[in-house]
């Protein structure tokens, strides 16, 4: 079944903002077996959005707009998509009851901001003010949200992901493989498996890993088996909430000492509710000089291996672990780039260690991609690196 | 003028690859001037090009296709505009000669590869095998470009760059406004200016600040004067760049100390390159264990006040200082929710500090939103508490 987004907004085709709706949308449609047949950015005018959403409905079921639905007067969204399908705006009491109560201003902006379009289905927005409406057209499914990222993520998980309906078939098995790439794993499964059997398994690359669903177990089997020490078995969307649920369950305290990342795995940690029940904190030590005040990283160590290398990463580890009195501790030292690579320790040269049980477990990663991917990785590694010491040992 | 991009790709609609192109093309077009009415993505299907190309031609002077240009079957881009044009493939001696010393292949493909659209001219690609056509239907010129970001990027500033002509800019203001809300400055600019005016306003709301777009003098100088002490007027896209600059011209050197936004002021300081030019390091200090035996805050001072108050807060930018031996330190402490509210301090409840020149600066916030809501607006409002400091002191 076929969907379309249409993303609207002057601030995007002026660049002035990072577009990422699209593509939280479209992991939404493509993880419940859409195929996404375009995807549409047009400013905050009539004509386009109008011709756009009518290109849209001729070939698909699905239409996800975002953007617009704010109160000033370039928000035009829902009454350019009234007029382009013919139908009225009509005022919610609904909706004007909601907003009045978390947004302070004069009434005609409060009405402005609660009006729908006539025999359209409306969802609150946990994350800010403007709703999320619905409307069946011939028989296509339209919705509308607001522009901002953290509202369009909130409605994707919590309105969207439930009122669409699934069209894949489920996969029974869910495995995470760290520290490879779609291609390595794609040939491993060619030489083992028809293309019938490889056609239903489903790839999904995220930073440093890859994540796999299918319905066979003889899949299952084989790639533990290949990937043995690379692993992680579950479904969990978030590497975050799952760290949280296995320290817990141990009731470990953990710390985290970051270089290259600067501060993004301690970010990461604490994007969740409730991450001061296993996280003590962590320290960002950006310069040679702070790795040594605040880490107490000998000097001499700095200089003789340099502050990207296992010795270094070691320290950081378990002096990290020390000062915060943490029953566990990672740290993660490299070059981020794009420029600081030498030959011997290119662009995307990362240590990452553990300190656990008194004892370091230290890995060394040359990873592909920009600046921000290189972070990514690391994180994502390195929340592995724990998961791995305090499951086997 | 106007402008459109058309982005052709299965492998973009499916996320495999992240899309950099349109970024790419259309920060050349709005350089030298054109506006950009849409950028429009699909995948390599006639039906959709066809679309696409006919609803650019509709209302656009330059279009720009890029994708499709490749030597696999799915590679129909040149094919498809041909037909749509209602224009003939035609096979060209000069790319022929060309791609036969660049690429081993065999004669099906190079001439496969030697094909462009009658009446086109074309222009060599020096990052890769696929030429560059452009070709004028009805008065709109319309270039088609191959998908590989890297060439694209070549042709952008080697090809595009010379043959587009450039237009005219109209000088624009841009202001930001820290901690109000869109409906707060709509409103006070109603009072003042007629619709026509406020219509040429854009705004663009961002965590904690609004950016806003103008043409006009007299805006920029009621807003200055409404909203003092609160604006920083550049037209800078990215709050870190420009601290970055503010804080290299000063050659001064900065610290953090992180609570409730556990390192993402760290994180977003970091995401830049050359960081480590201006960014000594942070601490996330998580526990009061932590904010007591790294950032040395009284524990006396933690419980007397807790730990979400302007005098933690104070010490842990002054420690901060201290500790990294800083110019300048920042420290943010509040509660990010969505638990962890009282009556007296509500979710939301920021405090932030900034130490610099021996001296404390310290604001309250009640910030409204979600968890990651409350701790973007922390970050760019402890970016803006830095920035006012050091330009006024």
């Amino acid at each position: 079944m076929k969907a379309s987004i249409i993303i609207v907004g002057d601030e995007i085709l002026k660049n002035r903002i990072v577009e990422r709706n699209s593509t939280i949308i479209s992991n939404l449609l493509l993880k419940k077996g859409y195929f996404i047949t375009g995807k549409y950015f047009v400013g905050d005018n009539f004509k386009n959005i109008n011709r756009v959403l009518h290109l849209s409905i001729k070939d698909s079921k699905i239409i996800v707009i975002t953007g617009g639905l704010g109160p000033t007067v370039d928000d035009i969204t829902l009454s350019a998509v009234a007029k382009s399908l013919k139908r009225k705006l009509v005022f919610s009491e609904k909706i004007y009851e909601k907003i009045s109560k978390k947004m302070k201003a004069d009434n005609k902006i409060l009405i402005r901001q609660s009006l729908t379009i006539s025999g359209s289905k409306i969802f609150e927005n946990g994350a800010g003010i403007a709703f999320c409406h619905s409307i069946v057209y011939k028989g296509v499914k339209i919705f509308l949200l607001p522009g901002v990222t953290r509202e369009v993520e909130w409605i994707t998980d919590n309105v969207l992901e439930k009122v669409i309906p699934n069209r894949a078939v489920r996969k029974e098995y869910n495995i995470k493989i760290f520290d490879t790439t779609e291609t390595q794993i794609y040939q491993l499964l060619k030489e083992e498996f028809d293309s019938k059997t490889i056609s239903d398994i489903h790839f999904y690359p995220i930073f440093g890993f890859i994540d796999l669903y299918f319905s066979k177990k003889e899949i299952l089997k084989f790639l533990k088996n290949k990937f043995k020490g690379k692993f992680l078995e579950t479904d969990a969307k978030d590497l975050n909430l799952y760290l949280k649920g296995e320290l817990e369950k141990k009731n470990l305290k953990l710390s985290v000492a970051e270089s290259c990342t600067g501060g993004l795995l301690s970010k990461y940690l604490t994007d969740i509710e409730g991450s001061s029940k296993f996280f003590l904190g962590g320290v960002v030590v950006y310069s040679n000089g702070s790795k040594n005040s605040i880490l107490k990283v000998d000097r001499k160590l700095l200089e003789k291996y340099g502050a990207v290398s296992s010795e270094v990463a070691e320290m950081m580890a378990k002096n990290c672990s020390k000062i915060f009195r943490s029953d566990i501790s990672v740290s993660i030292t490299g070059i981020a780039g794009p420029s600081g690579g030498s030959i011997e320790k290119p662009v995307g040269t990362v240590f990452i260690s553990t300190f656990y049980k008194n004892r370091l477990q230290t890995e060394k990663y040359v990873f592909n991609g920009s600046r921000d991917i290189v972070r990514q990785k690391s994180v994502n590694l390195s929340i592995f690196s724990i998961l791995r010491r305090i499951k086997n040992e």
